[in-house]
């Protein structure tokens, strides 16, 4: 039995279900091998970057590491992106990279390249297979430290791949996970009081989570707030009504202002996204201490209880989010507002809602603390083209619930490919497209660094409606049904037929 | 006067005077230099990708190099696999990538990580400007290192960008350029004879050096190849017949056997692209002496003459490419055969093919040898999705000329964004989707390395008709005109079209 076909048995023996695959020549050995495995699933993406979004989607919803098939250096580049928002999020993946052989790496063939520092950036964890002697061991290294800590890399050889040597076993048990909560629970009990912000993370903020968190504030009197660009988080109407920390540093300054301690559940240090010109870039006030409870690569639920139990909270919160109002059908063209009033309302009970939706999505987090309960994904690391693939890897990952992308028109044409994807597996996804025509965020940024955004060369690079981009052909052309709206009514409308309809569909929303 | 327009300033008087860019937060300053430097032409890209592959074909249809403008280590991670192909051309190109404040990278803010890492296995030159002292040097270097060497990188922190210090002159000439040929020539001109070959590279391959090389072969009774990849040819009926090393390790070896001597001018030595088992991965015969002649990084054009010189050979040469006999225009489906004589006959003079054609497109170099003297770009780093960009960036160097992309169906779905770019251009572009529903290559790859490709898992990763891709409607998304064609005397009427046509259009080429 060639390497590569224990790789994946033993893969599919830890649980691993799905492999978000591109595969190239190099790769050929394990793709004869996801026949002999047929609990992993190969789903084809049409580029790597719709592949890594995909699997951090499905970590995301699983806890569980899927697998990415990518093509030496430049296969693992295109995914790059969607790694480093993985990575930022802590998510569970195990990227397959193939590689030359070992004894054809020196001759530096055309598709040569570094695989090693091209990954490290984005891996939690990191391991070129030299020998097939190593190959079981290194697999339960790396699917452990995807589990415990995100995204890891094993980067596998041609030879290596292709060998019928039999590897060692796996004799010791990997370390026991990273816990970082157990010493700081009566620390973390001492600093919330009124002059305490606890500030919440992770890889899922569950709704028990949530709900901790809140009790603990109304028993205390800290703030609570989840950080800026949370993985996941269960939340809705009747559900403890969490306010994110406002992505523009001078606002989630003013936020934390006198508080004297942040406490860290999950979290990590609160940071501005960009330096600007006389601005700063720590969000905590001067001197505030911070107190780190919960590391950030787990589920902080089970600490968050136990704190909750430590400062003596109520057994239920008090303050409960409520029921989003019905959506507005006027014949008024959409507007921010507008839309998150409509996405709160109409949010079917227990969607998953991929977010990338940038400046026009602006409202619809907190309008959706109203909505039928839902998990809610943010864009954890920054890098625009998450947003359809995640939801993708979601759909994937959930095929009994509805999974709605709230997707930005610049941000969407990074890995517009996911469409097809999407077509091809049946996944019942909606892909709202915000199409203003523009990089608006880059007007704003532009404005914010103390520049006239008002240029030609600045009109010349946010710009995106010379030639405007049809969405619908860009859907239709992959395999996926889509329609166009300019008014809230023809929104709503096309929201509730789709939520109605098995597979997925595109709505183009144009705003003015 | 900030950095960033100095930088740009000083970019252009050095001769730069296009920039591919897709910016972000970080490079709000270059943005605004871009203003008050019009001599440089912003070129906006829908992702990365098409941004350096486009960068690829300016440097290689002018020999200068274009800026790209990128966005911290994502926005360089989603560029990666066009710089690879760009660094195996040594085509000159110099990319800002923007970087967070100095003073903010310690906060390892979300979108951090470690650019230098990234870009390093892609760059024949690097540097993070860390002090505004240093613009003006670390630019000269860049630009010299790019236009001798390759892709350059030049790492620019937006305290730097925003800066108001005045950087330190250029006070010192940069190194000459690497000259290898002189000392090689006496022994290249002896070791040239009937058991020898003479291997063509190097950045472009002249008309000139393409006489040079069959002149040289006629007098002495070398073989003559050009590297299987070659970066640019100027070829063409009445021009020098030459052949490409083939693609398949196998058929390369042969090529070769029996040689005793290889010079390389402007070649790098041969080397199997992938290693397979029980095969070789070296092309010349064992034992071989290779001669470095010329190096990679330049135009082998006066080495060529000059060897001609040396060993005596006539002033011009007696072979020459035949003018391919006309369009078929049979109601037949359109072939690899047909296709290819069809460029040939119709190939407008002075045209610029972009050929990322892969399994169909396997006749059209050799058939095109007798179409009307063009230039043929080929992919020259194996990494796919690079056609559509790089004849972007051509037809944005030439506007006067017709570019033809002659594109795999799957390789054009990678950056398939490039046809926002000719739209808003208004490019002559003429794209051409060879479409099988396939990644027909890997069905072949996967029996050339020994494995059954008529698995279940390799049926599904190799597919691409589950939906089937409307190329047409992409096009039209993105506002190029588009038109399917399945027959020979469709392809070739839509070809005619299309050229007399200013402006981009799409054929979507239907292969049974």
């Amino acid at each position: 039995m060639k390497s590569a076909q224990r790789l994946l048995e033993y893969a599919a023996k830890q649980g691993v279900s799905a492999c978000f695959a591109n595969p190239g020549t190099s790769e050929m050995h394990l793709v004869a091998a996801l026949d002999a495995t047929p609990q992993i699933r190969p789903v084809l993406c049409l580029f790597e970057g719709v592949a890594t979004g995909a699997a951090d989607g499905f970590g995301r919803m699983t806890g569980n590491p899927a697998l990415t098939l990518l093509h030496l250096g430049p296969g693992l580049g295109n995914g790059l992106a969607n790694l480093h928002n993985a990575y930022r999020a802590r998510t569970p993946i195990l990227s397959l990279i193939g590689e030359h052989a070992t004894y054809h790496r020196a001759n530096n063939p055309p598709l040569a390249s570094d695989i090693t520092a091209l990954a490290r950036p984005v891996s939690a964890w990191l391991k070129t297979v030299e020998r097939p002697q190593d190959l079981v061991v290194d697999t339960a290294a790396a699917l452990h430290a995807a589990r415990t800590l995100g995204p890891a890399a094993l980067i596998l050889p041609a030879d290596v791949a292709w060998s019928d040597e039999e590897p060692d076993p796996v004799t010791s048990a990997p370390d026991a996970s990273p816990q970082g909560w157990l010493g700081a629970l009566d620390q973390a009990a001492a600093a919330l009081d009124a002059r305490s912000v606890l500030l919440l993370g992770g890889r899922k903020l569950s709704a028990r989570a949530c709900s901790a968190a809140q009790r603990i504030a109304e028993k205390t009197g800290a703030q609570v707030y989840v950080e800026t660009f949370p993985t996941r988080i269960e939340r809705g109407a009747g559900r403890a009504p969490l306010k994110r920390l406002p992505y523009l540093t001078e606002m989630a300054v003013g936020v934390l202002a006198g508080a004297e301690t942040v406490v860290l559940a999950g979290a990590v240090k609160p940071i501005a996204f960009f330096a600007l010109p006389d601005r700063p870039t720590e969000i905590a006030p001067p001197g505030a201490s911070i107190v780190e409870f919960f590391p950030p690569f787990g589920d902080p639920t089970e600490a968050l209880e136990a704190l909750a139990d430590a400062v003596g909270a109520a057994k239920s919160h008090a303050a409960r989010a409520e029921t989003a109002a019905g959506a507005t059908d006027a014949a008024a063209r959409l507007d921010p507002g507008g839309f998150a009033q409509a996405i709160a309302a109409l949010l079917p009970e227990n969607a998953i809602v991929s977010d990338e939706s940038n400046t026009l999505g602006l409202y619809a987090f907190d309008a959706a603390a109203g909505a039928a309960p839902h998990d809610w994904l943010t864009l954890t690391g920054g890098s625009i083209g998450q947003g359809l693939p995640l939801a993708t890897g979601a759909a994937v990952a959930c095929r009994d619930r509805r999974v709605v992308a709230i997707e930005a028109d610049g941000s969407a044409l990074y890995t517009i490919q996911s469409l097809w994807t999407q077509a091809r597996e049946g996944l019942d996804v909606t892909n709202i497209i915000l199409n203003n025509g523009a990089y608006a965020i880059l007007k704003f940024e532009m404005m914010r660094a103390g520049i006239n955004a008002q240029t030609e060369a600045a009109a010349e690079l946010f710009d995106l409606r010379r030639p405007g981009i049809d969405f619908t052909q860009l859907a239709a052309g992959f395999g996926v049904p889509a329609q166009r709206v300019t008014t809230l009514a023809e929104f709503s409308a096309a929201l509730r037929r789709s939520f109605a309809t098995p597979g997925p569909t595109l709505i183009e929303a144009i705003f003015p």
